[in-house]
Order: C-alpha cells, then sequence, then structure tokens
C-alpha cells in the first residue's frame, strides 16, 4: 500500500501551520508532500518547496500550475491540504475538488458563513473526500473522553465548561502570524472567536456528543486598535438542556494554548487539559477521582489506536495533529474514519462564528444557533 | 494584653461552619471562645457548648439570655461571631450591637438585601466594630496577588476570571449542611450565588482592587426540584472597563472547593488558586512566568504578616480564616485593620446577589451593579 | 470534659517550634497552654509568656519553679511540652516525669542515642504518657497511606524511596533557627539526619509498617566550614527484604519542605507528598491510578477522624501537628493512641541518627540497624 | 539539499523502537528511511518493510544483502540506523561502518564493555559520523538546563539527584519488548541499569557537564525469578566533589517513564521531568522559583532551535527523538553537532553499566569510574 501523495496550498516563508501539516500528514508514513503551491509569490513559493526539500519542479506558483502539472504525472498528488489565511480557503477547496483532489482544510472553514455555504455545495457536487483540522479532536485522550461519554461514564451531561486562553496577542500584533489574525481582510469576521474560539466550540460538540442549540456571545476588542474580537465569553446550552460555557482570549498575558474542557453529568465528571495531554480526569458521584494515561492500558480502541508510544512517553500537539492526517488518508482510502471533522463539523463552525459575531454587535442576548 | 472573649451564635451540633469559626478565632491566642448561644434550642446548645469545652453556664439558650449572663460578668464577652444560616445573621446582629457589641458574623450578610440596608443603619448607628468572614480574603496569597496588582505589577488590569466550582450539591441535598442550604427559607433568595458565587465576587473586586458596574447573570436549577440556583454564569464589567466572568457551581461532580482567580493586565497576569494556595504565579508579558511561595521572601507585608511557617509547610483554609479574626481583634482593640471586609463589602455582597438573582429571573441581560 | 493544662519548655522569643506546639495543642481546644520555662533566662521567659498572653505569674524562669508554682495550685499543669534543642530534651524530660508529668517532646528525642536510652529508662520507671512529636505521621493522608498498606493494598512491599530535600541551609546559616542547628553542641550528632532525615526514616517506617534492618549511609557537609552533615544519601533494606532509599539534604537551593514517600508492593503503588498533603496517589498493577482526597468519601477511619474540614478546603503542617496533641491527650486522659508515636520511637529514632552517623564516619559500607 | 537515505537493522514486527527512530529520522524531512534489515528472518524483514512502506526489494533479509544491494543502487543509503537488541549492536555497527557507511545506534552502545571497546576502535579506524540516541538529551529543554548550567546560573554544583523511575516490569516479563530486556543472553549483562539506568547517567553527564568519578552501586533482582537487575540505588561523585545519587527502577508500580533530573549549585537549582517536558523549574538562592516554557521567549539558541511549535503546544518524546536525528544529519553532512552523544559517550555507559554491575555484584563499595 503506497504512500499518498499531498499537495499543499500556503505554508510559505515564515508560515507556523505550514509545517506543522507536514509534520502531521509525514508521521504514520501513509502520506507525503510532494508538491506545493506554498505562495502566490513564484520565488517564494519555490524557497518554501526547497525547505521541505520536496522536487523543485514541483513547488508551483499558482493553483493551475500545480493541477495541471501534477495531473500530468504518473505520481501526481492523490489530495491538497489547504493551509493559508482563512480567506484563501474556499477559492482553493473549491479549485481542488473541480480538479478532482479530495481536500483537508485547516479551520476555520472559511472567512464568511457565506463562503461555507458555498463550499458545502462544492463538496457535495464533488463527492470527494473532505476533512477539517480541527486539531484537538485528534488527541487520544480527547477521543477517549468523548468515548466515555457517550458509555454513559458520566451519566446525562448538565453542565460543560469549555475554555481556550492565549496570551500571545495581548501585546501589539508582531509577525506574519498575528499580522494576518487581526486583519479583517485576511482573518475573516472573527478574530480571537474564528481563531481558537471555534477550536473551543468543535471540542465541545465533539467531545460531549451534544449540539449548542442557544448562545448568548459577548465578544470583545481588548488592545486598543485591535479591529477584530480578541476575548470572547459565551454562554451554552445544549440540545439536551445542558448549560454551558465558552471562553476564549487572546490577551491573557501568560496563557500559553490553555485549552481545556470540563463536562460534568449526573453520574460524573471528565476534565481535559490540551496543555497536560496525556492524563484524563475522571470523577465519580461517589467521590472517587481516577487518572487515565495516554498509552496506558485503560483506554478504549478510539484513543488506543492513536497512540504511538507507551504511557510516560510524551506525545503532543504534533501527534495529535497526526492523527487527523491518519483519519483523513483512511477516508481517501476509502475507509471510514468518523471521528474527522468533515465539511458539516466546518460549516458549523462557521455558523458559531457567524453567529457569535452578529449577536454580540448586536447585543441580541440569547440567540438559536441553527444548523 | 489578654485575649479577646468571643460569643458565638450558632454553631450547634453538626454545623460545619461553626467549628471554623472556633479554630479561626483562637488560632492566634487573641481570642477565646467563652460563651455562646450555639442553638435555639436549649439542650443542643447546651451540647454544643459541652463539645467546646466551655463553661456550661455560658452556653445560653437564648440571645437575651447570653446578653444579659454575660453583661452581668466582669470577664463578659468582648464580642459575638454569627454562625447561623443566613436568615438569623440580621437578627442576631442587631441584638449583639444593640447591646453594644462588635459583631463578626459569616457570610452573605443577610438572607434579602433589604435585611442588608437595615443592617448597615443598625451598624452605622452602634458605630461598633463589624466584620464579614469572606474567608479567601484571608490567604495570605490573595493578599499578595491584591498587593502586587495595587502597585501595578501586571499594569492596567483587562480581563478577570474568576471562578469557584463544587460538586457536592450534584446530587440529593442530604445532611444539615446541604439541606439548609438548598431551603429558600433559610438561605434566602440565592443558592450557590449566596453560598459561594458572592465569595467569588468579593475575590475578584479584593483582589484587583476594581468594582463591578455591570453584569449579565444566568442562574440555573439544575438539579431536579431543586428551588434555588445551583449553577451560575456570570458575565461581568469593572470600573475601569475591564472584561470579567465569575462562574459557581454546586453541581460539578468531583470540583471540591476549587476557587480560583485569573487576572490579566496590559503588562502581565497573576493566577491563584485556592485548593493550592501557597503558592502564586505571576506571568509577564515578556514571556517571564514566577511562582511566589507562601513563607518566602518574596511577600510583601500583608501576606508575610499572615502567615505562620515557614516555606514548605502548608497552611490552609483555617490558617485564612484565622487571618480575618486576627485582623478582627485588631479592630476590636481599635486597631487598623483595612483588609478586613466591614458591613459595605456586606451589604455589597448582598447588592450582588440580588442583582444576580433579579436580573437572571427577569432574563434582564446587562444590569448595572449598584453600590 | 476540661481541657488539659499544658506547660512549654523552650519556645522563648525567635522560636519556630514553640508556637507551632502551641497552635496545634490548642487546635481542638482540648488542651490549654497555661505555663512554661520558654527560656532558661528570665526575662526572655517572662517576655514569650506574653506574646503567648499566659498569666504572667506563670511564665517561670527554671523547671524547678514551674514544677513547684504549678503543683501548688488546683489549676496546675497536667503535662508539658518539649521544645527546646535538643541538648535540653533529656535533662527537661527527666525533670517532668521525676515530677509526676506526663510528656510530649520534640524531635530527635535527645542529642546522643546514649541519652535517648538513658530517657527510656526515666519513662519507663515513670510509666506516664511519653510521646514524640514526628509531625509528618499526623497528617491524615499518611495515615490513610499506612491504613491501606496494612490492609494489603499494594501487595507485599518492595521497594520504599522517601525523601526530605530543603535548600534553606545552602547559604551561611543565619538566624537563631538555622544555628543552633549546625551547632554540634546544640544539635547533637546529627545535622540533617536528626534535623530532617529522622523524619523521613520515621515516616518510612510508619507507613509501611515495616522495619529497616540495614542501611549505608553516606552523610556530606557540604557547606563550607559546616561541622554537621547537611546532605544524607542512605540505602536501606527493611525486614520483609524490601529495597529502599532515604535522601535527606538542606542544600538544594529551591526546595523548600519536600518529604515525600512513595512505597511500591507486588500489587500497586502508594505515593505522598508534604508539600499538597491532600491528595494521595494509589496505583494498581492493572494500570488504574486513583487520586484520593482529604476530606472526601474514600478515606478509612484514621484518616477521617483526624480532618476537620470537607474536601477542598485545604488542611496543612499545623492541623498534621495538632493530631499528635489530640492523640497525646487521649493518651494522658487514659485513651488509647496508638497511632501517636513514643519513647519507643524516639530512641528507634536516635539509633537511625547515631547508626548513620558512626557508619557513615566510619565510611563502614552495609551495617545492621539494631532495635 | 536532499535528504538523506536511511537503512535500518531491527526494528521488526511488534518492535517499539524502530517505528520511533522512524518517527525521529524523518520529522524533520532531512532523513528518509528507505531500506532496511528489519529481522534475521526473511519473511518478517519483508513484512516490516510493508509496514514502513518502502520499496520492496529494499527489506532484506541481511546486512550483507542490503550493503550489496544498496551500493550497487545510485540512490543507495547514506547510512545506517541500528535499533536492535543489544547483542546485536556490535556485529551490525562494525559491518555498516566496515561497508563505508556512517552509524546511528540506539543506546546502551552494546551488551558488553569489551564490545563497546572493539567498536570504539572500529569507529575510530572507520573515520565516519557515529551517534548514540540517548533520547532524553534531544529534549529542548534537558539542553536549555545544560547551557543555563553552562553559564553558570546556578553556581558551582554540588548535588546531583536523578531518578528513572518506570513500573511496566513489576510483574512477569510478557510481550517482546519486556522478554528481552529480561533476558542476559540478549540484554548484555544489565538488566535495569542498562535500559533505563544509562539514559539517566547520561542525562546527568550531559546536563550538569561534569563526570562521575565514584560511585556505589546497589543493585537489586526483585521480581521472583528475575536474572537480571531490576532495581537500582547508585550513590556517586562527580569529579568537581558535588554529591548525586542516581535511581532507576522498573518494578515502581505506577511510574510510567518517570525520568526526571535535580541539581543544585551554590547559587540556585534546577528541575527538569521527562513527563512534563516543556516546563524548566529554575530556583535561586534569594527564593526566586522561574518557569522556563519550551517555545518561549527565555530559551537559549540550544533550546529554541529544537522546538517545533509555539509555547502551549506540548512537544514529546518523538521531537526529542528527532533532535537526535537532526543533529545526526548535521553530522552526515559534514557540520557540527557538538550535543549529539558519540562514540565516547556510548563507551562511557558501557563503562557505567560494567562498572555498576561487577561492583555491585561484588558488594565492593566505594569505586572509581574510569574514563
Amino acid at each position: 500500500m503506497r504512500r499518498l501523495r499531498m499537495g499543499m496550498i500556503g505554508g510559505g516563508p515564515e508560515a507556523f501551520i505550514g509545517p506543522v501539516h507536514r509534520f502531521a500528514a509525514e508521521m504514520d508514513r501513509e502520506i507525503e508532500l510532494v508538491a506545493g503551491v506554498f505562495s502566490s509569490d513564484a520565488g517564494r513559493s519555490a524557497a518554501a518547496g526547497e525547505s521541505y526539500r520536496i522536487d523543485p519542479a514541483r513547488a508551483y506558483p499558482s493553483l493551475d500550475a500545480m493541477f495541471a502539472g501534477e495531473s500530468a504525472r504518473e505520481d501526481g498528488i492523490d489530495f491538497v491540504s489547504i493551509v493559508t489565511p482563512n480567506h484563501n480557503h474556499l477559492p482553493s477547496a473549491r479549485a481542488a475538488l473541480v480538479a478532482g483532489l479530495p481536500v483537508i482544510t485547516d479551520k476555520p472553514l472559511t472567512a464568511t458563513l457565506a463562503e461555507a455555504q458555498e463550499l458545502a455545495g462544492v463538496v457535495a457536487a464533488a463527492g470527494l473526500p473532505f476533512g477539517v483540522t480541527y486539531t484537538y479532536s485528534g488527541y487520544p485522550l480527547a477521543r477517549e473522553a468523548r468515548a466515555r461519554i457517550a458509555a454513559g461514564e458520566i451519566g446525562t451531561i448538565r453542565k460543560v465548561v469549555v475554555e481556550y486562553p492565549q496570551g500571545w496577542l495581548a501585546g501589539e500584533a508582531v509577525g506574519k502570524q498575528a499580522e494576518w489574525r487581526v486583519d479583517p481582510a485576511k482573518a475573516g469576521l472573527g478574530g480571537c472567536i474564528g481563531d481558537i474560539g471555534v477550536h473551543a466550540f468543535q471540542l465541545a460538540e465533539f467531545v460531549t456528543g451534544l449540539r449548542v442549540t442557544e448562545m448568548l456571545a459577548d465578544l470583545g476588542a481588548v488592545v486598543p486598535g485591535r479591529l477584530l474580537d480578541d476575548d470572547c465569553s459565551i454562554l451554552l446550552r445544549f440540545n439536551n438542556g445542558a448549560r454551558g460555557v465558552l471562553l476564549a482570549s487572546q490577551i491573557e498575558v501568560g496563557e500559553l494554548n490553555g485549552l481545556r474542557i470540563r463536562a460534568y453529568g449526573d453520574k460524573g465528571g471528565i476534565v481535559w487539559k490540551q496543555e497536560v495531554p496525556n492524563t484524563l480526569t475522571i470523577h465519580s458521584l461517589d467521590g472517587r477521582t481516577q487518572i487515565v494515561h495516554a498509552g496506558g492500558s485503560q483506554l478504549g480502541p478510539d484513543a488506543a489506536s492513536r497512540t504511538r508510544t507507551p504511557a510516560g512517553h510524551p506525545e503532543g500537539y504534533l501527534e495529535a495533529f497526526a492523527n487527523l492526517y491518519r483519519d483523513f488518508a483512511a477516508l481517501v482510502r476509502g475507509e471510514a474514519a468518523p471521528l474527522l471533522p468533515g465539511i458539516a463539523d466546518g460549516v458549523r463552525g462557521m455558523t458559531f462564528i457567524d453567529t457569535a459575531v452578529s449577536a454580540s454587535r448586536a447585543k441580541a442576548g440569547w440567540v438559536k444557533l441553527e444548523g
């Protein structure tokens, strides 16, 4: 069974997430990066191609060039990975799908909800595999949490708290990574909400198996001069009546990447934190607290199949990301990958972002979350 | 300098907080429990007096009996401590103040805001020392956090997150401690909000030195059949424009007494957690993280004067509580005790509870917090 | 049942452990400090008495004066507490016992093994209650660990690691607390080994229920000019063949009071750390890890009877110390207190110190630990 | 600059460390696995080759076949990676070096010290790049600790404690991974000492920059029927006079892979733990404690150049391992890689193992560690 061949769109010099997708895609040797349009600038695309050590002929200056070049080869790419800023997701994905290539894209799905809905139509018409890299749902213990909740281990969920504190945008937005995120033209309508709030949202629905039906969003632009939100507080209601809170911020100085989720049911509670990803804490109503270790003997199949080393050998962000690519490779090979976020999850995330931004601007109080 | 003599009101058999006040009051040997009306039932009051090992003659069946008995003695009580359920705070405090005795009372100040305002009038008229035991502001490192923020160490505060998760009322409310807290007749209009939410509120204002000016409260009664709120999510605005979130819950299974506060400014961030009370984490905008230890060399005078052992010798809840009594003893002796919560803080807490409950019931959205 | 009346020997101005004994003795209101010889200097004894707020007439200048003065009172002391530097333990204890008073003393029992053996004879002859304050065996979860091991929860113990790192003597020994500890005339033959190593040793035997039978001691005086050991590494064998390691140091910069014990059997492992004293970690051979909380529902009676607050309300060093005094009060009242260290434990500790110091000096390799 | 081509020796079906080397080698895209002798059984070698998705023609049944086959290709391997059990390290490495191929091998270097010395001669004669994968020295924060100590941040080191607790061999040794490790014919003369003790030893010298000059080893075979040591306690002296302790065990139930090192100087202390690898704790003599984050702004170049993601995105074991391969790739390309362990470090590790085993068997007490 040969390795799948990946073409990357985006991920040029100074990119953060491009190399991460490369690490992740190749980790399990199911996929190999062979081509890319790493930048719309030909020179920068070539330079990036060199840094990735791919065949210089396959570092293309444009999507058209890549699709033409690759389709002419016997060993052409099998799919594309999109790692551009948000506003390029839709055109890139559409072009690839129209060219007959499966697509995996970074989140959020697009820059706007309208774009997302348009893309959903394209995906449906194409009938090709499509994945969205909500990274954190690739962590083994996030999957273990989901499986245990689905199995009823904490009973009926009553309360969910999901938080995503960061501090790196507390000062001036300096550097390529920061700059596009605070620019509405590139990031879309959401700042913090689209960059990390949507991760928290997706994780909450992923882990609990519930759907948010109502929300009350309070988004703020705290740093002077900022045009997009950098601090988000959102109250939630889920489809089973459970109450919830979603907090995300990029101005909490000293917070690194503190995504964490706590879910409480009528029989127990479960806690997982991205920064210490290899333990899961489970509380029971009778006062017992259990620690479950990644790589350990207490894992169910969803988690056990997505760890690579024994307990005590820390796996982290890149390995979680790789689990999504492993899922996606299965999908491309025609197998099932039920835990991989797809187009519906991508649209749902955009609905969430759009609803949060518009409800917050309108000071609308509680609103329904459609979809 | 002799020990001050304390009379307790409440704290009878099966009480939790009565013994805690006794531990706290006596810890530093500035105060001695000598008398009490531990129950309105004479037999139970006598039994409690025996358990506290006080002179049986001084375990009284009523407030009147205590005030009469004690005023007739040369070594009569110097003040009273009120540890009853909330609905008895006002009558107990009024009677004591009228009898010329300083008062320290457990929180919340009273069962209703109207009672609190009435009590404020009584206190003002009496002109006697009055304290409220917001326990957590007695912790040395909470005081250290306050002092450092006041000194500008984290700059202008932009965001405050204060959480108080508990899980002990997730099941049926069984036992004396649980029962009165879920009974509107005894607890007043607030459940979780009055029991622990108000602690979180007070800590947030105490540590940051800011005042909440607006809030949006979402209180719920989650456990079937519960009449008072047991889960609270509140969005905040402070008087300097800072954004905030206050979460309190008593149905989060496995959470013990997880009060914690995080404040973020434009120069740094500060984090303190009641369950690991002897460390304070301070982040700087330049990426440095510092850990400050209770009992260590890095403390300012507010904290250093309120620790009893060297760093590494854990102090906890009782010691924090004792710090409030040490403050109160100073007050009774005519000294200053600027960090001890007083009647204004008590009224403020009731205003918070009242506003939260009424705004949540009315689904009022953002409302002003007066006072 | 009246409070027992305690006379203190030692604990004068600048003392650390005297006030700690006072806190501990009085916490549960079973005991009251009423008299003392706080210093051999009459003025300093009086000053200390004032700081403790006792009757000035009962702050005595000498043991003889105290015994005479107290025996002449109807409400004279019931026992003495000895908190002097080590070299005064024997004469103080002997005098008290001869005067018919039960004794509780700080550890180590005496300055030398010979003194300890002499004291054992005095105690035996007196037939009076006698306790030694190995503080850490007063922690509820240390007792829980002991009970669970005794019940077979981790199977047959194979390995014990007990560590006691501190850093406060890494620099010059400045201040009253430091100075006597590094002075052979006051501390006796052991430095670190007598100050904290013996705590680790006692905790290891207390928790495991095993006895050390052989040891190999490597003691060093690291700080230039130091006359007594300040860093100790000791290999152990227990009476069931289990292997062990005991590490204690006072020159490990940044370590506060890091006593911790880990015991491993053929069915599980158990870990407890003094600096986070309110959780106990229990591992099973099948890969499960459980956290037990002080104050929680999973405790056995030895621990449950020695916690004062619900889970999540941190108790610490003073509360642990108070548990020993509660045990001792029971003993004085004629009840059983099987977990309180007594004269045999005190002699055993001195045997350990003496063996460690002499074997290390002689570079004797493995030696037997008698007793 | 093309990717280097790697041939693997060992790493067949059920192997743990083979896939780890593959992950690590390929992570930074400097290296590609293209060939291997994954097993001495041709069928098993082919099966492994398939699992690695390499060209079936390049999954060889023997070293000779691989060297012949690869040297005949234009795109033949550039070096070999040896991941067999210990007894095959010497013959594999010798054959590769004789065939003109650089070698990177798992630790310990060989099964015996004599073999190690023999291999050193072969390496010297070959004059080819040679690396040993002491994994833990690849962690960024272990390198940061080394750099800070070298810069004098904690002053002159006085004490080093390095521990490596595991529990996975506490029961019967079941499965391929366990079985060879407890078999003297495959593992060599050391059990736990060779499997993990040598890691602890190497890390201690790596981080501190000191050399162990004397040691006292106490090795035990605890599990009934075990032929090799499974529990090691070793006292150390370093070349600057510093005292040290090295503990390693594989029978401590519940311990996962708890390698940790603490070094204390006359100005500070530094603590790093493999299981929480992304923080480094630094203590100063004045009482300050600082936390340094992987990926953060406080890192020096050795660490900063070996992290792939921003602070808060956990990197772990595979990334640390990859850092060694990145070093090795540099070496093969003719660049410097001063932090990569080489043949001298390999021999030193074997000297340590040999000395520990023989001194422990002979109950020799303190012995010199040569080399």
